[in-house]
């Protein structure tokens, strides 16, 4: 060990991470904890909403990944835009635990690149309280209840494009190893790319059809 | 001069430029043309929008905003976007020059950025062409019209927020002098945060009013 250095798992090598803790929980522990919390929170959220017979099954299916959206963006992405220290954490924090393993797949997390912090933070600090009032809106059928889901879709779909055309333009150099790449980098940011666009999608239609009948309406009245 | 280095006027003084060919037109000649060009669009749209009088004065005013910064993301973005050595160009070619220009109020375009190559990327590519569809939605009275304004306006506002909120990050030093940072770096971008915020707002509005209006025929058709 050179001063306060310590080898670190990532790409590139030659990154510096002055103080770098390894981590301490393993790879089941940290991905088994995330999926069984977010399998408690979709499952809590699709009883509760079954409970009002107004709630449609889209309805319900909507407000369990608006949950669960929110809760990842608020505290997951929460942590890491506001910890840049996260990777000298030595208390096996199970957050910084989580960002030192999903490094792995994209080393600007532990670089703290300025894009991948601002995408990150603007989600944190935006979208996801958007997201649990989404939940709430859908629960009560609020008049903005479509433009809040589109709203929210669109900024994670841009937040999407911005963190995966950087890293592309900056030499798409950023995983440990092409199991990473997949398994964290592509395959843990499809989910945001696949249900947004299907979720504004729906809300565009559900807009253009509102808009439409308030149209004839207007038209009629004539 | 060594090699084919050659001085350049922007900031921070050691970003590495190679092949940099000076400004040939002055500052008045490159704001000249972009104001007397915009004017003319402006104008235009203005007086034909007049020819129909279903078009409101607000109709119309948002149709010549939306001509004008659809052709700015078109053209000048684009340009931008996709000329990445354009600091090098010794044609006197007037969408260098702008870049040129602009790049002593913010030197990330000229050493190309990649969080600022990919905001100015997506605005060519998808807001610039949504825009100049948002004129002809407007001037038809398309159901899609609002959605569209709003979605391109939420586009531009988190755009310019990953413009800004990066070079904050990253220390916000690439303004030549507080007047290119005043004048360009802030004067510039300051309609596409005013304008579009207040678009988001009217097209949030206009959308719950009419989601409200269906929600109540249904209640009456019960």
């Amino acid at each position: 060990m050179e001063g306060s250095f310590q080898e670190h798992p990532y790409v590139p090598r030659d990154l510096k991470l002055p103080g770098f803790v390894p981590l301490s929980l393993s790879q089941s522990t940290i991905v088994g904890v995330y999926g069984i919390s977010s399998l408690l929170v979709v499952s809590l959220v699709w009883l509760f909403s079954g409970r009002s017979l107004k709630n449609s099954n889209i309805d319900r299916w909507l407000m369990c990944w608006w949950a669960f959206t929110g809760l990842t963006h608020i505290i997951l992405e929460g942590y890491f835009a506001f910890s840049p220290e996260f990777y000298q954490d030595k208390t096996a924090n199970y957050l910084a635990e989580v960002w030192k393993e999903y490094s792995k797949g994209d080393s600007r997390y532990a670089a703290r690149d300025a894009g991948t912090v601002v995408v990150e933070g603007l989600t944190a600090v935006f979208e996801g309280p958007a997201s649990l009032l989404a939940v709430y809106a859908i629960a009560t059928r609020k008049s903005y209840s479509y433009i809040l889901q589109f709203a929210i879709s669109l900024g994670q779909l841009y937040g999407t494009a911005v963190y995966f055309l950087t890293a592309y333009l900056e030499g798409d150099n950023f995983a440990a190893s092409p199991y990473y790449y997949y398994a964290y980098y592509i395959g843990a940011n499809a989910s945001w790319v696949v249900i947004p666009t299907l979720i504004s999608i729906r809300c565009w239609k559900k807009i253009c059809a509102a808009i439409q009948v308030q149209g004839q309406k207007k038209t009629k009245a004539r």
